[in-house]
């Protein structure tokens, strides 16, 4: 005997097929669509129809940005460095970057990184994209800032493999103790790091 | 600079709003939206505007049923237990208790429970009907299963107070160790409530 209306156990089941959201978080998030006022369920159903026609991505940097654009806000702004390309996993890490304020060079999104075990190949990413530009663009520095996991770290260095034939500076982002982060709870090879890049006080 | 399309945008902020759900988390499921088939995000947003609509409660306990149904299925069936009903906060308990396939009474399905500081009374709760049920239904026994909470202990007290008058048994569910339990990890009320709610071996 199902115990939900359909409709809801369409919703439990749409809601669960999200990462990081299990049958109980499901349950949870439907029951309180129930109660909430009907136009929030009606602004995000709207929001959720909206947001691929709404958004496009930037054909240099491949970062998402307006569709009514024809190239991202970082891309366009003559004020940022051209000589400086700064390669990272997804959009969100731009806007991490962008938060620290220290960096005004460019951006170049690859949207993944390789990855044999989920059948992930160079030419799933926008790697040839990079490549393009290392040839048509002055840039001067690659800093590739793909993130410190293992399938980082081989895009990492299949990038240094791809770029190495061009004169540009191929830099990664320093491993270290996070700042704030307590030396007796730091990972072993997080605190070998910290060790091999000792710096002179 | 807003460095997000607006669409985009509009989608976290609509996420955001979700009970337990965080900026970072609302981002990256807004970015799983982008990356998903078109279909996912539509059939979602028609989930979302359905639910709504597509169910109600049932007027006499309740619970959530199908909006073209006139009672739930638990009240309608026959072969259920007439003189018994069990007392829940919410839907998601009548889910529980009827997995266990150990009741086969009704249920009253409070929508809430008592909570000075939130401003919610008894005339919030579903309390009236529940005394109306227990004056007209052939009740004998009163299942009180709020939750082990402050306030559904508290809950559970007022409806004492309210039904003593009545000729029913009014019960509340046991208090112990769960089972699968540590008692080492055990917090203190509840060893002292399996303590003193002890039983001859």
């Amino acid at each position: 005997m199902a115990l939900l209306p359909a409709p809801l156990e369409q919703l439990i089941l749409g809601l669960e097929r999200l990462p990081g959201i299990g049958p109980k978080t499901a349950s949870r998030l439907a029951f309180y669509f129930l109660k909430a006022p009907e136009e929030y369920a009606s602004d995000l159903a709207e929001a959720l129809k909206a947001v691929k026609s709404g958004t496009a991505f930037c054909q240099t940097c491949f970062h998402i940005m307006d569709a009514s654009r024809t190239e991202c806000q970082i891309c366009a702004d003559e004020k940022r460095d051209k000589r400086t390309i700064c390669v990272v996993e997804d959009s969100l890490d731009v806007l991490a970057l962008e938060k620290t304020v220290g960096y005004f060079g460019q951006y170049h999104v690859l949207h993944g990184v390789l990855s044999p075990i989920e059948g992930i190949g160079p030419d799933d990413i926008r790697i040839y994209e990079l490549e393009m530009r290392i040839k048509t663009e002055p840039v001067e520095e690659v800093i590739v800032a793909t993130n410190p996991s293992m399938e980082g770290d081989a895009t990492a260095l299949y990038i240094r493999q791809r770029l190495e034939k061009y004169p540009v500076k191929l830099t990664r982002l320093a491993r270290g103790l996070p700042v704030g982060g307590d030396l007796e709870y730091a990972d072993q090879s997080t605190l070998l790091r910290a060790l091999a890049g000792r710096q002179s006080l």
